[in-house]
């Protein structure tokens, strides 16, 4: 981040006391915080303790808030309303903190004459000014009769004191679809205080997303750069704070929580080419590398079936590597249920890739590797998926690491790894979601919802413009009691083929579990899709998944579930297919689960 | 219920497989299920055994849903829809289905014009009668032609098929505000169908409101008998059927689920005076008799302290009374952490309130009484409480089981138990608010949220209407995984006091552990009510917590949590305040964790 540019968060976006919170914001790196009311109300900390564990911590107190219905038709109210914020005052003096947001009114008594508000403000500020502190005065996207920053900005205007200035917050601004572009022409030295917030487009009480549904910017669908940077054209110079009221984060653990804020911060300083944003450039991913597998001796048939040939065995580890066309697999028999232990990618740049990475936050992997091996770039994602920057072909070849088999093998058809799907544990679903694409420099692609056997599922891809690389990441929509454990949902690499029904044949041929797809999922298909009697035949002997939408088709057959938590699926995509099969989960979850309750003799 | 009325459960309302889900609804005492299309799509079992599976089970199939997007403006999508509708007849005649709902279309080629609509609808209706089947046709509430009962209604009239009916959902219709009071003049036998949910009231886009909010009748905000009595009147003779889709029920204990949704039908029908509904009107609630708890030796110095005097021994069982003004508490020391074991009701018909609690679905508790003990009729509410009905004073008292002390006490101005704070399992927050309702003929009272440390946290209070027996009911908003369990937050008895300040003087002096608030609380008190400086000295003395609104005041003191999962609080209410001083929730909830943690030397 700059030297100009400093990072802030308000203590509300972390879940824990307010001690744990300035804890977890001052480990992430953060500069600052908005020290949030009732987070201090609820603290046994005295003001001028908290003062105190925050210079200790290396973080400032940028803000003080929120100050409710300071306007008043009302004389006696407005007094009164006086006579609080000097109460206010008094201990923002003793936290030291010298500016205080004042957010618009949504009470019955507020002031809809823009110079009577004006005057109001004016006479705050007077009180302030006289303290040496500073007004900071945002429109909510509901307030009473100040709602948008064009009208909060008038009143600060008018108010027209040096102790008076605006507050900005991302999410008040472009919930409403209000355009910033207006905000260049803001002079610098009012914009008193900037809250970023990114939020999904939801079509509700403006109020409710506001308080459940925001999101670190980068996580949801509003256009943070282009909010930002009128704000940097008109010469904020304060830092840039996230206020982010969200139901997830304020149950997560907020150490976690805070490096993922930390991260969109940094993430979004680079896409708005503030001053002197993180050096290097998103890195120029060109598809899987690799993909391990933990595994035990389950797993050779398997790709065997599948037509995959042992190409090499690793010089000093228990690892193998896998081949079929670009598909690269290695099998870590290191023990461990089998899951998706690292993905690695290949990156014109793998040791600027991975200073990148850690630049945004990330976790450096520390890693054995003997004195002839290749020192490859690693990094730990948050869902704990090993995640390596390397460049096949390159001197430093991660390949030169296996001594050759000379095994080949004809294949069935496999081509590469179409995608890889990871299923994200409950609290660090969207953490997951934006460092991915940060890390890998990867873009938002489907996102959807689906109605899954034992509780509703959310799913959302990233990848590259080019889909070369293309990470499939789900997470149940609630969090999952004992009737259905949420462990359930397993990884899964997907294969590309070209000729589904080919591949699955001949995979079937040679002894592939593919998993058994219900006769009355073919007959919905038929009804629906009218397919040859013959290829439907072929889908029902194979297990074959079909999903039609307006832009293709989607064809997939699946294995059983491996030995642990991970399957592989053949994959092809007809037409302009850009989808991940999300129709069909709900029919694969509920065969997958039927097969292990089979296997461990569990009831159904 | 009636003989008239059946009652049914859609299998989309309930989690888990097709076959977890009929046995569900069977056991719970469905008369018969609607077969939720992907519900069969994924199921291994072919029509034809879910059939003699629904046989077996006692369950009929009252309908297979849903038929979407019929209707089109283009000729070929319309043959392609008809050839599709034959392929589900087909299914339905292999389920022993007669009906098909057919929805709205939502699609961009549905038919605007009402004539054109019908004429498709009686094509439909020729190919389902020819076989002796039914279309029932729904208006989505978002139908892109077709959103509104009057218009389904018209299109039905016109198709004049005796093969083509109406099918009505309460949601499609309340959800858009339409009068229901129409229905009544629309020929019963033309009303095929009858779906029915609640709902909470929500500003949202009405679809995402349908798919995830949706509730059993009874805990929402919709007025279901005044819905229903129309239909009645109309002359509809088919069964009461739920569909509900709902994100917790869709990954809750199915068995549960169905339990809950059959006890609202039943509620349902009682309200509505439907044919023969429950003989006994609601219980004549008086007033809470006693709650018990279970407790280790640390309670009884706390109840002393608190002005309770030990008035009675149980003749047979480690079991204390402890009275002060009306407030009753039974001390149970049979072992377990401390906890409200059970809350007994004065009932003017203990045993009527009982069958008719029992015909609620509710579980009959098997208690154990010697031969000279009162026979209390007991059931168990969904969170594991026991709740009894009696009568304090009648020949077969409770009270008899007891060897009084002689003990008396002079109190502390305890008059009796303002309510009971009971915080809920997560999968059955609805659930307890509507049984506690039902059961014991009380009302919504209070609803709200508030932000507590570690995550949001929702409230429903349930009450009468002379406020003589008050539940306060609690539920994190998403269950809380290994950051902020959600066993953290305890149960409470709040025990009315006239004079707060005296009372909690009288408890401190006695030694009665009062919770320590933070003085940042009382600097923001001072700031938002200022009070007079002697009282506010007591409160912080005294760690009173405040909550001012505009109908009134709630004044309360509690204890720190005593020994498990259970405090007392003493409370005062001033004006006409009906809440339960939510507002203060987070801070009070704030300190009592700070006194565990001190306690169990666990690091915040």
């Amino acid at each position: 981040m700059s030297r100009e540019l400093r990072t802030g968060i308000a203590t509300v976006c972390l879940s824990g006391t307010l001690d744990d919170k300035l804890s977890a914001a001052a480990a992430a790196g953060f500069d600052g915080v908005e020290i949030f009311e009732p987070d201090l109300v609820a603290s046994p900390m005295p003001p001028g303790e908290v003062r105190l564990r925050c210079a200790d911590l290396g973080l400032s107190i940028d803000l003080y808030q929120p100050f409710r219905d300071l306007d008043s038709t009302d004389p006696d109210r407005f007094a009164a309303n006086l006579r609080r914020a000097e109460r206010k005052f008094d201990l923002m003096e003793e936290l030291g903190a010298d500016t205080v947001l004042v957010c618009s009114s949504v009470a019955h008594d507020a002031v809809a004459d823009l110079d009577r508000l004006a005057g109001q403000l004016h006479a705050l500020g007077e009180r302030a000014g006289a303290r040496g502190l500073r007004i900071a005065y945002e429109a909510l996207a509901w307030g009473k009769e100040v709602s948008t920053y064009d009208r909060s900005w008038e009143a600060v205007r008018r108010a027209d004191h040096p102790a008076v200035g605006l507050c900005l917050d991302s999410f008040h601004i472009l919930s409403r679809g209000s355009d910033p572009a207006a905000i260049a022409g803001i002079p610098g030295d009012k914009l008193f205080f900037l809250q970023l917030a990114d939020a999904p487009h939801l079509s509700m009480d403006v109020l409710q997303w506001s308080r459940h549904h925001r999101l670190f910017p980068g996580q949801g669908a509003f256009d943070l750069p282009g909010f930002l940077a009128p704000v940097l054209a008109a010469g904020y110079a304060g830092p840039l704070s996230l206020e982010v009221f969200n139901d997830v984060f304020r149950q997560a653990d907020p150490d976690r929580a805070a490096i993922d804020a930390h991260r969109s911060l940094l993430a979004l300083a680079e896409a708005t080419s503030a001053p002197d944003p993180i050096a290097q450039p998103a890195p120029d991913v060109r598809g899987p590398a690799f993909v391990e597998l933990s595994a035990d001796d389950s797993l050779a048939p398997v790709l065997s079936a599948l037509g995959f040939a042992r190409t090499g065995t690793h010089r000093t580890k228990p690892v193998e590597r896998w081949e079929q066309g670009a598909a690269r697999i290695l099998v870590n028999r290191s023990g461990g249920p089998a899951a998706v232990a690292a993905l690695a990618v290949e990156s014109a740049d793998p040791a600027a890739a991975a200073r990148r990475a850690i630049r945004l936050d990330a976790k450096r992997l520390p890693r054995e590797h003997g004195p002839a091996e290749a020192d490859l770039a690693a990094v730990t994602a948050p869902d704990g998926t090993a995640l390596f920057f390397c460049r096949t072909g390159n001197e430093d070849d991660w390949t030169g690491d296996f001594v050759p088999t000379g095994a080949t093998a004809d294949g069935i058809g496999i081509t590469g790894i179409d995608h890889i799907g990871l299923a994200q544990p409950f609290d660090h679903f969207d953490e997951a979601a934006l460092f991915y694409r940060t890390v890998l420099g990867l873009e938002p692609a489907a996102a959807g919802e689906f109605a899954a056997p034992f509780g509703l599922v959310r799913s959302r891809a990233v990848a590259d413009p080019h889909r070369r690389i293309r990470l499939a990441l789900t997470v149940s929509l609630l969090r999952r009691g004992e009737w259905a454990p949420g462990v359930s949902e397993p990884q899964y690499i997907a294969l590309a083929v070209d000729d589904l029904l080919a591949a699955a044949q001949a995979a079937r041929a040679a002894g592939a579990p593919l998993l058994a797809v219900p006769d009355n999922y073919y007959a919905d298909l038929d009804a629906r899709l009218d397919l040859p009697a013959g290829r439907l035949a072929a889908y029902r002997e194979l297990g074959v998944l079909h999903e039609h939408t307006a832009e293709g088709d989607y064809l997939q057959a699946c294995t059983e579930v491996l030995g642990g938590r991970v399957f592989l699926a053949l994959v092809q995509r007809l037409g302009g297919h850009d989808g991940y099969g999300w129709t069909d989960a709900p029919v694969r979850m509920a065969a997958h689960r039927r097969r292990r309750l089979a296997r461990t003799h569990v009831p159904a």
